[in-house]
């Protein structure tokens, strides 16, 4: 492990202020020495990048692809020792992070597929008509090319899949984007096997220098140099709200404002119907048992919020939960921050009169420390519209249960919520269509609405859409999951009245990549 | 005409702060009087839009289509009085408003078939896969869906075609979205005409009161509450650089930040090759003499920038140029601002000693005020790198040839240039091959990348750009001209585990729409 600094293919010297990664299971200081950036080095990381981005945003499909399967398939040689920095430096254990090393490597994969197939860059052609009255027609021809040089930050919650070879990274690379990478400070080790394993990718493939570099750092000021850096063009972040509010405010309030694309929480509410409470309390609750305590709850999915109508189905519900809950065994949060912070903010909730608890986890393992202890609690929803505060997420194993007196109070619940990832509905077929106004109340909340699925569980893929209004991300335009989160990465450029030739193989008349295009208001191939 | 605000159906009584229009030509008052709206009717058009915006996301691409082309049809039945008094109001010609008119009405159209054909939605479906090791995939489908009520600002130099009915208010109309304009102070009366048409166009295709307002104020009170209005979901302007700015500061500070797509100019560089200099300078100087002067410069595509190598041919180019430009007739502005405006920046340019003129018109029409005159001026590459100061816009018929001693030095003013909407290069054929840079770098600056034609003249369809990296617009990755340019009002929203029948037509398994669609990973209709 190569714990220094990385620009380009340089491993820098070990300079600036030295962290370590800690095992929030023990509490104590894992091997590997971190060293934070300097100003200079972001400086230079970016420059580099910017450099390189000249070449590779022309070096061609093919060669891209290549890239993207040699990174995967350096990180599944990395072996065991992956996993087992990971387990250390995340408490998250070994099945958990063997299925996200799979989830890293098939993004890779998807994106390096993506640019075979090649159709992704939207090309949509319009031949000249010298003839056309009043005006002629000129010859235009539109793709989508990369925006520059990306900064992506590592997320805490996934050490590999929101990190430094995750999703915003395979998409940058694929889009033609270089990526500069600021480690997350909890997950340094696993960081830097990852980037180890890209530079070698990189280097293997040709790739020009600079396209990829990670930097380290335990504050913010890396962080902050390279997103206000002029040359960086698009950041990415998955993380709290107020992070990801930072970074906005840095990157507006540059000379040229660039976009980021923040995904930043939500509390994913779920709509517990009367038919379906009466006719599965039970199952159902065994059903959020699993999705609120999953991976310690510390997923940007977790449902945070179910919402109910009071009936004898619910007292079952409810009964079941508290049982379930309370077998839960805690599991280690992420980091000793990330555990004081839940354990603040689920004691701020319990702090409310109006709040009360509908059952916990009985099961602490006091061997470990920082221990995530699930709770399940619940409030009218009288109160809950009476102060916003309960809106706010609890990252951990929290749920909120919001009672209401008929599905007309639900329905303003429903209106008082803000943007989220997900809105989730579980229910009986037949009880949906007399609430048709209430589903279509929760796609106008949400990036992805669910029938019968707990929220938890975000499927890679073309269809699949991780990203929904404000707060849950900076713009609901976009996705950060599956193939659509490349277009973050892109903009479109049109050429008017150059030769075959001259143009982007993607846009010559003859189609000799063979992609879908819109040609003269026709799809075609 | 009823000069009136206009909430839904119902126009205001007339209160606040009146005011008129003026004719630029003679710097006279309008017939017809505009009242400024109040806080309070922005605030109610808002949440008209708002209470509509439930109803009009659902009624169905037939019902919108035919709605979008009723609009186009009342448009055209207002007949010459809409062409008068937008004459009266801009200082622009007849056959240029009739030729905007004809463009506005092709835009509705356009976005009505569009609609029609139903593709533009996006629809990609991931079925279910429940044998999937080691997990079963889930069937999820995703389409665009409307933001919500957009705030449209009424531009100053398009009296017809970006503002009442305009190619933002089409493109969200037709995305679903309800569109409170903000008309523009400089044409109240073409506005009130054209929101005149949309109301006929409204009440007879039976659609939500709201989804079209338009309200009046010669200040900043109303469109400064429009964009802070707690429901306005996206906001798009054409203008200047600081009212784009002040705009896009609004929407960023609110406490759900949202979207705006400012276009706000661009210089629009236009590359004078030595080859094509040589060989026809004569023909290029008519071809910029034109396109320089079009509708007194007022265009955001105006070349404001040549770029060329010290030559002969470069000296015969600027004779001819000078000569064209002599000739060239004054034209009344938009605005006695606009005007004054122009006349401030282009003596600020010449105020420097490092420039020159070229050529100016002789011909002031003294019978009209608010004219603007031509002028072409130079500078050297190196004066011009030397000072920031020489790349603001100065909009109208103003344009700056930067003389170089080498190609090099000119790849040193390109790579000095901010984002732009446009780059031209003027060439030979056979001289193009050398400088592959030099167009690659062209293409990462602008737009739309143009060969051997003006900038000016932006063709509507489905290939075209019409967006650049900043400061040219406040999102390259949007278009505010072409069918491309409804992707700006939607977002993505994906249905997971939902029965075909619950779904959206275009998500559907049976595909009853019969649109493109990426289904399980292969593009089929």
């Amino acid at each position: 492990m190569n714990t220094r600094n990385l620009i380009g293919y340089s491993y820098l010297p070990e300079l600036g202020n030295k962290f370590n990664a800690v095992d929030p299971a023990l509490g104590v200081d894992l091997p590997g020495d971190f060293y934070a950036a300097s100003l200079s080095e972001a400086d230079a990381a970016v420059n580099l990048a910017d450099k390189a981005f000249a070449v590779y945003r022309n070096i061609g499909k093919t060669k891209k692809a290549a890239f993207l399967r040699s990174i995967a398939d350096e990180i599944i040689a990395i072996g065991d020792t992956l996993i087992e920095r990971a387990m250390s430096e995340s408490g998250l254990p070994a099945p958990r992070l063997q299925g996200e090393r799979g989830r890293t490597t098939n993004q890779l994969y998807m994106f390096a597929d993506l640019l075979d197939e090649g159709s992704w860059v939207e090309a949509i052609v319009d031949t000249a008509m010298p003839d056309r009255k009043p005006l002629p027609r000129a010859d235009i021809r539109k793709m989508m090319v990369p925006i520059g040089p990306a900064v992506v930050f590592g997320a805490s919650n996934f050490p590999m899949a929101f990190s430094v070879a995750g999703g915003d990274t395979a998409a940058a690379l694929a889009s033609g984007c270089p990526v500069i990478v600021k480690a997350h400070p909890a997950h340094p080790g696993t960081s830097a096997l990852v980037a180890e394993a890209i530079k070698k990718a990189a280097e293997k493939n040709d790739i020009p220098e600079g396209v990829f570099s990670i930097l380290y750092d335990n504050g913010y000021a890396v962080g902050e140099a390279l997103v206000k850096h002029p040359k960086t063009k698009i950041v990415t972040f998955t993380g709290s709200l107020k992070g990801g509010m930072a970074l906005l405010k840095m990157a507006r309030e540059r000379d040229e404002p660039i976009p980021v694309f923040a995904e930043m929480g939500s509390i994913n509410p779920v709509l517990l119907m009367p038919q379906a409470l009466e006719n599965r309390a039970e199952e159902l609750a065994k059903t959020y048992t699993d999705s609120i305590t999953m991976s310690a709850g510390q997923f940007c999915t977790n449902p945070g919020l179910l919402l109910a109508v009071k009936s004898a189905g619910l007292d079952r519900f409810k009964q079941t939960l508290a049982e379930g809950i309370a077998n839960i065994n805690s599991a280690t949060m992420l980091t000793p921050g990330i555990c004081a912070n839940f354990d603040k903010l689920s004691k701020g909730m319990l702090a409310s009169p109006n709040v009360s608890i509908i059952g916990h986890s009985d099961k602490l393992n006091a061997e470990k420390v920082n221990q995530g202890v699930a709770i399940v609690t619940e409030i009218t929803a009288a109160a809950f519209l009476a102060d916003e505060k309960y809106k706010e997420e609890v990252f951990g194993p929290y749920s909120m249960l919001v009672v209401a007196d008929d599905m007309a109070q639900l329905e303003q619940v429903i209106d008082s919520l803000h943007g989220q990832l997900t809105a989730t509905v579980m229910a009986e077929k037949e009880e949906l269509a007399a609430y048709k106004n209430i589903t279509d109340k929760l796609a106008n909340l949400a990036g992805r609405v669910i029938l019968n699925n707990p929220p938890t569980g975000v499927e890679v893929g073309n269809a699949i859409q991780h990203g929904g209004p404000f707060p849950s991300t900076s713009d609901s335009r976009f996705t950060s999951v599956g193939t659509s989160s490349i277009k973050r990465f892109v903009r479109p450029v049109c050429w008017q009245n150059w030769s075959d030739d001259l143009l982007p193989d993607e846009l010559k008349t003859g189609n000799p990549l063979n992609i879908w295009r819109l040609f003269n208001n026709e799809w075609t191939k």
